[in-house]
């Protein structure tokens, strides 16, 4: 008897959580990143420690809310991803550089589309292209992997103007602002 | 009785070859040569397309016998090799890049020695130290297969001096000379 009320509860509890509106909004992407950014540790491992990785990163990622970053970022990270893939051959056997980038691709362009689905449209890129800087294979997962932990937590937000905006004292990158509609 | 003949025959055949002199002075450093030489294709797949490998490139390879470079290009295709080992991380899963250049640093560094042990010194090593060039990973493991497929053949020659000299005409590289003692 006791056993079966048990149950119940958990039951209950189960459905509260899953039908959550707060749950809902928080991870809206989370889906989208598959177990195997897993990979990316291996995938480090075996690039060449000096070989440079072209990305154009956004600045303010370090100091600002991942939602006035991660839109243009994830985009930036497709394109770089996707020029190292074409450096690969696609060899059959086990583990390539080749097959997990072009996992890691899928994933990028899958949050790609997720966020032209929700509603951070609201959050416009920068009218300035940000700059092509080179990354060792060490960085440039690290930014990959610092953009996929903000897709997990990634809420809908009703953003404001001063969010956005990189402060003079926090940051070189004084005052630059990513407009909002 | 008949199968029995064959046999002896057989038996006698494979003797002969086993013990005459002339399989043993051809690819005297056959045997260290590994299937490991093998991954290489693997390994090349696996490494960008872009990345430059340095190698100091001992002229007249097109052109000369094998054993007028043979001797200096496996000591530096080794020093390249080790190079580049240092350039990825030792992970325990699978075929890396590391346990395959491992291998090959190990099947270079035992030619080496065998070059060591052979009469090969009578080839004295150029005053000129040849040049770092730079190379892609396609162009420097063609270059290693050519001299592992070199040493598949290397016999102990009596070589001349004329044998070392590229002709003005063969090459751009005029007339340079390995001096032998």
């Amino acid at each position: 008897m006791k056993k079966t009320q048990t149950w119940i509860i958990t039951c209950i509890y189960l459905q509260l959580l899953l039908f959550n509106p707060l749950v809902h909004t928080q991870g809206i992407c989370r889906n989208r990143v598959t177990d195997d950014v897993k990979d990316v540790t291996k995938l480090v491992a075996n690039l060449p420690k000096d070989y440079m990785i072209t990305l154009k990163y956004v600045p303010g990622m370090d100091v600002l809310p991942s939602h006035c970053w991660i839109s243009e970022m994830v985009e930036q990270l497709s394109v770089s991803l996707t020029d190292l893939l074409d450096k690969f051959s696609n060899i059959s056997e086990g583990l390539s550089n080749y097959s997990i980038i072009d996992k890691l691709v899928k994933i990028v362009d899958d949050l790609v589309e997720c966020m032209e689905e929700h509603s951070f449209e609201n959050v416009k890129k920068s009218s300035k292209s940000p700059e092509p800087r080179q990354f060792t294979p060490e960085k440039f997962f690290g930014i990959f992997n610092k953009s996929i932990d903000a897709f997990k937590d990634l809420e809908i937000v009703a953003s404001t103007m001063s969010e956005c905006v990189i402060s003079s004292t926090s940051s070189p990158e004084k005052g630059k602002t990513y407009k909002h509609s």
